[in-house]
């Protein structure tokens, strides 16, 4: 038996003839076949998604950072206080923070969502349009939700999905961005893999050898709690999860059910899609792999969902700039495939193997 | 004793003092400290290259594709024939290649130097002005260059080093496009790093297996003819090298000489910087590896050089495509350390470890 939680219809995959054509066209483009390595595969996955060959170049890649707090800092699993989380969010919407000059760098834009900050008002109030709860509850001790605050922060997430793809958005990078974030995440991708909680607890922001310890305690209490609920993906968003990491799962989820490609980028957001392919099986086909980061449980989160990151730089920041890093490598990807001449057309002679 | 060639003064390091003030400025950025990984080091070899923390942003990255010709191609060595050189340089020149591409999206513009195509007249006079020879000759039975020509090739590529610097350039890229450079490249590495021949050969464009062993008879006999220069690096250009290698290697040096970072391509280019790391050294300070390509060699030059790439695609085109990729990383580096806000700026908590 799993909860009722909202309904995703089947996950049709990217288009197979796009991706033929696109595999044709690489081998006609004035290089060696396959010199350019993972560039052909993601100019391929690319078109797959677009439905076209060549495909476009992204017009409009947007990153929304989902922000929330999370009791289980009490617990004393992180290097920061919780009011980091507020604080971060203006600096997001200041333009001061690492997504925010990684993204432009990119050509992307950014938008921060307050999903569960613990505090009294939202910073404005688009950013708290899809405001959930103050603060998820502490998953070693009690439920991170109630199961109607989980439904709604599913929602929240397709719901912001469906504005930026009704905007024009035509490649989605979620972020993350809450302390303790990623002992909750820990927590889902140790309960969906059945791995041991100490071969996949990080150091998160840099936490000591005691804290190590602390959260490793927090993380196997919660597994505890979760332990009749890891076949049902709603139920794990409630019980482990938290209202940011739900909105997430919902976001990477309704952007495949719109067919639109997403980069994930770190361990918490990679936590969220897994829970989100369970969610609306066959998601993952829509994602990439933006970055690997240090998080042990983040290597065992791409791994089950079979995704190979682009970019290995030992970043583990979250707020989507592992993901934002990556871009420019599928931009180029992109570009190739798009813009580059034929031997036809440049009069080259072909390879005599 | 080692032939005369070009002298290189001593190479200054980058200025330390800024890598200091670059280091203390990234613990004040708002993100943990070290949590941007790569990119720290990154931003701080900017600034230590430039002299100045915060450091700038690139505003003309520029990529220069060495173009010659290899008569070792006789043996039968590469996929494609020796017409494909001169057709390429066309093609760079119309933009239709994957370096043009690619360089756009990583905000670099493309110049191409004919060095040592074998044509009768190069493409256009600007294209040509530091034409060296036509062609090189055939490494695995006669020397490559003439000792003139061989010092002609380095100041051919230390003059378009100054030429590009003069203009402006702020960080450089060394691409290369020659039929057969493979196994020249190959044969320079070997020589410096005493490798076995079969450990480091590679399949170049694509070579099937015939292809493979006519590669590694050539390298064998090259490497032969070359065993009383192995110490000596305008001696190995000259026997086993070529004009296009020599002048990359040039380039590489001088650019150090003239302050300016460069971004290493794949296995010609880092061949070439093996050897300008002995004509200069300490030059390598000045260099970062944009990517790791499949050829087995690279990876041997890379760790000779101590330089660890940014990053790894399973690209093997050469003409500066992985250096190109890697560029917008780094410009996502300076963006970070010259843009992010400070924890004081922001009003943020730091963290109470």
């Amino acid at each position: 038996m799993t909860e009722s939680g909202p309904e995703f219809a089947p996950v049709a995959p990217p288009d197979a003839e796009a991706a033929a054509a696109a595999r044709a066209r690489q081998t006609r483009l004035t290089k060696p076949p396959g010199s350019l390595g993972r560039l052909e595969d993601l100019s391929v996955w690319v078109a797959a998604c677009q439905g076209e060959c060549p495909p476009r170049q992204f017009s409009r890649p947007r990153v929304v950072v989902f922000a929330g707090d999370h009791g289980v800092t009490a617990a004393g699993v992180s290097a920061y206080p919780s009011a980091v989380t507020g604080q971060m969010v203006a600096n997001f919407d200041a333009g001061g923070a690492a997504i925010n000059v990684i993204a432009e760098v990119a050509g992307a834009t950014v938008r921060v969502a307050d999903i569960a900050v613990d505090c009294d008002e939202p910073l404005s109030a688009a950013i708290g349009a899809n405001k959930v709860c103050r603060s998820s509850g502490d998953i070693s001790r009690e439920d991170a939700l109630s199961a109607a605050d989980t439904v709604a922060a599913i929602a929240a997430g397709r719901r912001i999905a469906d504005e930026e793809v009704d905007s024009g958005a035509d490649l989605l990078i979620a972020g993350d961005m809450g302390i303790g974030n990623t002992t909750a995440a820990t927590t889902l991708i140790a309960a969906l893999t059945g791995a041991e909680p100490v071969a996949v607890i990080g150091r998160g922001t840099g936490i000591d050898d005691h804290g190590w310890m602390r959260k490793a305690a927090a993380v196997r209490d919660a597994l505890y709690r979760a332990r009749t609920v890891t076949e049902d993906p709603v139920g794990l968003l409630r019980v482990c999860g938290g209202a940011d990491l739900a909105a997430m799962a919902g976001f990477c989820a309704q952007a495949a059910m719109r067919r639109t490609p997403v980069l994930l980028d770190g361990m918490v957001v990679t936590a969220a899609a897994l829970v989100a392919d369970r969610l609306a099986p066959g998601a993952r086909a829509w994602w990439q792999a933006g970055h690997r980061s240090t998080e042990p449980a983040h290597s065992l989160a791409l791994q089950r969902l079979e995704l190979e990151p682009i970019v290995d730089l030992g970043m583990r920041l979250g707020e989507g700039t592992g993901a934002a890093v990556a871009l420019p490598v599928v931009r180029a990807a992109v570009a190739t495939l798009a813009s580059m001449a034929t031997f036809d057309e440049a009069g080259i002679s072909e390879n005599t193997p």
